[in-house]
């Protein structure tokens, strides 16, 4: 039986992505060869490279003097790297959660912070100033725990860096306005493994410190994300996403299909009295649906997590940091899913209130 | 058509381990999800995690007081890791070529590096002293590139890493006298994306200079190699890779077929008027036989290729930086292919000689 899959990430991909993988683990390409033994040298294997590369530039409509690369080590590992490459003397980060804190801890080694934080992390800061002496300003689209998502290309006269994990390729960005985006493929493209980084090539190369080869964004560049071998299998099946992506409307489809599915499930939390949105309106993500119980109702939490695994769904617990229910409905999660999730909520009510 | 597979990694897998991951990308374990989709902190990949940590520390019998961790980056970043974690001041490299070089390298960024090399990288150099005023002693055990191996573990009063990407797994080792063992699984374990480091706790935590979070083996270690989402597919095809050498007579066994398949190429290397083997035979790998053309014959290089590709081979084509030939025959590889191998130069002796 397949499961209505709400994870976090690693998360759903497409079925004709993971399809693909399958065949091509039997024979890449009619190489005769499984693609988890295949040389990343390869001609076939080259021309996957090339082709994920030039198709995350085309839906993401990257202007020219933009890379994009693809790396190991997670988003995690992006946190030390920009800094690394940017960092002077001090960079600006919003603060809006977990990751942004990770993300501020690894830049303090690095020089001064200013930090940008709001009371609690359920709203985003606004009317906040920028320190256009930094070196950089730094912040996080989407707020995989807390729910939260920055929808608006920051205007800013020192180089914007964000980290886009959970919701690259969910809507059109304005690339010419960001020196580097980055992020883990394991939300909206592919399974864990790889990430991704959209750099504009002439910031780098400004630090006076000494980069490690494998941190320097340059070594990347230079070879075309072959300098050293790269995750071979999660970029095949994120190519695999990125067509997926791009016969079904692009970015401006999975738009189109990101607000249909969290209108839905929002306007639910909203009329259905059992339930409340933890976020404040204006900044509920899109990506990821967090909500609670009713205070009246708090006691049938599990109750609810058992209602809907007995109904196929699976991925529903809060982060362990915040508690109650996340929804994750990324790119490839069908309409149908979010609707299944609905019925639920409607029928536990039924059942409850 | 299946084919030989010679690559130099990514390289074979057992067919095993592919049908496994084939399997659980349909379903994951009963779950009703992929293993591209299946959260890293679902209980059942918790025990995929967990399984490939002790089944690593079986087969190699790694005692007390080490750690077994999974991650991304490549060996590339463990060049850098290495010297992070453990250089105060001064390290000796044992350098056997590119990748000895590359970690080298890396290695001056952190302080001073004593540098033992021999004449070439044909021969492993012997009889030198390690300076015990140093931090740690670094060398590459097996040369992928020029096709060198050392097949002992040495005595050495300061603390001994190793990289051991290619040949890990291949043959018992005594970890004992390691401080830290590390390299790509790419070649003899799973698809690319992951990486493998056994360290000894008790090395770590002495330098001064600050560590970025992911770079510092005590993040991965206290975390159980989930500080941050791990490569999720390679560390499944990782297990089942794992499970097949076990099966198999654990390294022991794989150590008599590398014996027996290595043996068998370079008794034809020599016996075969057309060849000639460029390492010097006490340093030969087990891992990747490097071969040439003899002089007389150097034209039909491009025709022997040729002449292998028609019969099924690929991958069988040398380094770019060194030309010829190379076998890689990896534990996974079948005796079969390198007798299949062994035919094709007999068959063109025939023809041409």
């Amino acid at each position: 039986m397949k499961k209505h899959n709400f994870f976090a990430g690693p998360a759903i991909v497409p079925d004709a992505a993971i399809n693909e993988t399958i065949e091509a683990l039997k024979n890449f390409e009619e190489t005769g060869v499984s693609l988890a033994c295949i040389s990343h040298r390869s001609k076939q294997f080259g021309a996957v490279m090339t082709e994920a590369q030039d198709m995350f530039k085309e839906l993401l409509s990257i202007p020219e003097g933009y890379s994009v690369v693809f790396v190991g080590g997670g988003a995690s590992t992006q946190f030390a790297m920009v800094p690394f490459n940017l960092m002077k003397k001090k960079a600006v980060y919003l603060n809006t959660g977990t990751w942004s804190s990770k993300a501020i801890k690894e830049a303090k080694l690095f020089g001064d912070v200013v930090e940008i934080k709001g009371e609690d992390f359920f709203t985003i800061p606004k009317d906040f100033e920028i320190d256009d002496s930094a070196d950089y300003f730094h912040f996080t689209s989407n707020n995989t725990i807390y729910g939260t998502e920055i929808f608006k290309d920051f205007d800013c006269k020192i180089p914007v860096v964000a980290d886009m994990s959970s919701d690259i390729m969910s809507r059109p960005i304005d690339v010419s306005k960001y020196a580097i985006i980055y992020g883990g493929a394991q939300k909206n493209l592919a399974p864990s493994g790889v990430t991704f980084v959209i750099v504009r090539d002439d910031i780098l190369g400004k630090v006076e410190h000494k980069i490690p080869t494998m941190l320097d964004y340059r070594t990347h560049i230079n070879k075309g994300s072959m300098f050293n071998t790269p995750p071979v299998l999660p970029i095949f099946t994120m190519l695999q996403t990125l067509k997926w992506v791009k016969a079904n409307g692009g970015v401006a489809g999975m738009e189109k299909r990101a607000i249909e599915k969290s209108t839905m499930l929002y306007d639910e939390i909203d009329r259905n009295p059992m339930f409340r949105g933890t976020v404040a309106k204006e900044d509920r993500s899109r990506m990821n649906v967090c909500f609670v119980m009713q205070e009246k109702y708090k006691d049938l939490e599990k109750d609810f997590l058992d209602f809907a695994t007995e109904r196929d769904m699976v991925g529903l617990k809060g982060h362990r940091s915040v508690g109650g229910f996340r929804a994750s409905i990324y790119n490839a999660l069908p309409v149908e899913s979010v609707a299944h999730l609905v019925q639920a909520m409607k029928d536990f009510e039924k059942k409850h209130a």
